[in-house]
């Protein structure tokens, strides 16, 4: 398969690049790197992605920026990163991106746990993550067989938790989040909210 | 105990209006209609509110818009909506009115089933109402015991039902929603999601 990675040089990003890439043709983009560059806050950059880029089977997010802050500190403007960066920007994907699906192919987007398992500063993050979930539930029910629509829901990465200096036995490492990733684009599930423990 | 009900006027609103006013002192407030008016996409509204209106014990929301439209209509503007009305419209409420809120009171919001449930025209109401649920849930965790936190989360209502020309055999009454608005102000539960199927 064709499948475009968006975020393909993140923490994430790598290790789902490098799993797909045995058996799939990889087209890597990033914000500043990879390949191909997109910023998901703008529609018009995104739909520049998709006319250099052509029909693919299928589209992956590994991106989504949303602030992570004490609950009474948090801004508006880092409120507003979360609803613009990680849910609307996933959102336009899925909007821009589904006319250039190939019948039958996918959109994984990422959401996260701390939906459902919020911790100390995660409110706005939470939030944006629960958007997210709801959002593919409901959109496949439009979409029938012909587009899956599915996000995944990381736990907290090792590898992220060891650059921000955290005990990180608790976490997951990146080669095994991205075993969700494969799942989701190789499988037939649509509409899901995949936790990644269910998948390793 | 002082309520602070905003959208009063509202469907849900009036049932809960009627139902918390036989042991509660009930202030009413309104887009238009009501004994306050605010609007909840202005944090400078919802400032001048409580500036007028003080402390209270309870602040409640039942109110909150969001476009219903099918997947591949929803335009940027109706987005916008869900995530500036409905969502931060609600989650302003909090950051305003936390201040405003005695010690041992709650916050009380309005999400909905269509996040769990989901049916075809819900994206993005249901994305806003993962939201609020999520939001709830890990705000709660920051709160402690001084303020509580959490959101009532409807099924379809009978009456808009009607209103709407919809067979209302599976909605609840307006009646029957209004007890979990008063469980969640008399109760001790915060960072909860209330399906008003438990409450009745
Ligand atoms: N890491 C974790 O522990 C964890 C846990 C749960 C959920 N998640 C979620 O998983 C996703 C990826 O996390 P990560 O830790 O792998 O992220 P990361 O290492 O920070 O990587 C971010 C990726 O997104 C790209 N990017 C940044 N801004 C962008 C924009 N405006 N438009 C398009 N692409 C942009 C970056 O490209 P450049 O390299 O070119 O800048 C990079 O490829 C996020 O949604 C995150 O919330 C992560
Ligand atoms: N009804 C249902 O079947 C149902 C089911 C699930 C969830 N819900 C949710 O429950 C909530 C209330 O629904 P409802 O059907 O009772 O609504 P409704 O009958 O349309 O009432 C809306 C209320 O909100 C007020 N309002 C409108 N715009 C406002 C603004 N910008 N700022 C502040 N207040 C504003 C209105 O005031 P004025 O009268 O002065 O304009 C009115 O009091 C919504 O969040 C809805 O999504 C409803």
């Amino acid at each position: 398969m064709k499948v475009l990675l968006i975020g393909a040089t993140g923490t994430i990003g790598k290790a789902v690049h490098a799993r797909l890439a045995q058996s799939h043709e990889v087209l890597t983009v990033g914000h500043k790197d990879g390949e191909f560059q997109v910023d998901l806050q703008s529609k018009l950059s995104i739909q520049a992605l998709f006319e250099k880029v052509g029909k693919v089977d299928a589209i992956i997010s590994t991106t989504g920026m949303a602030a992570f802050a004490p609950l009474n500190e948090l801004t508006d403007e880092q409120y507003q990163l979360g609803w613009q960066n990680k849910l609307m920007g996933q959102i336009n994907l899925y909007r821009v991106g589904a006319g250039f699906v190939n019948a039958g192919g996918s959109i994984t987007l990422t959401s996260g746990m701390l939906s459902e398992e919020p911790m100390v500063g995660s409110a706005s993050i939470s939030a944006v993550n629960g958007a997210l979930n709801a959002f593919v539930k409901a959109a496949a029910l439009e979409l029938g067989d012909s587009l899956r629509i599915n996000t995944v829901s990381p736990i907290f990465v090792k590898e992220t938790m060891e650059m921000m200096g955290m005990d990180s036995s608790t976490g997951m490492s990146a080669a095994n989040t991205a075993v969700t990733y494969q799942a989701a684009v190789e499988g037939v599930m649509t509409g899901q909210v995949l936790d990644v423990r269910d998948f390793v």
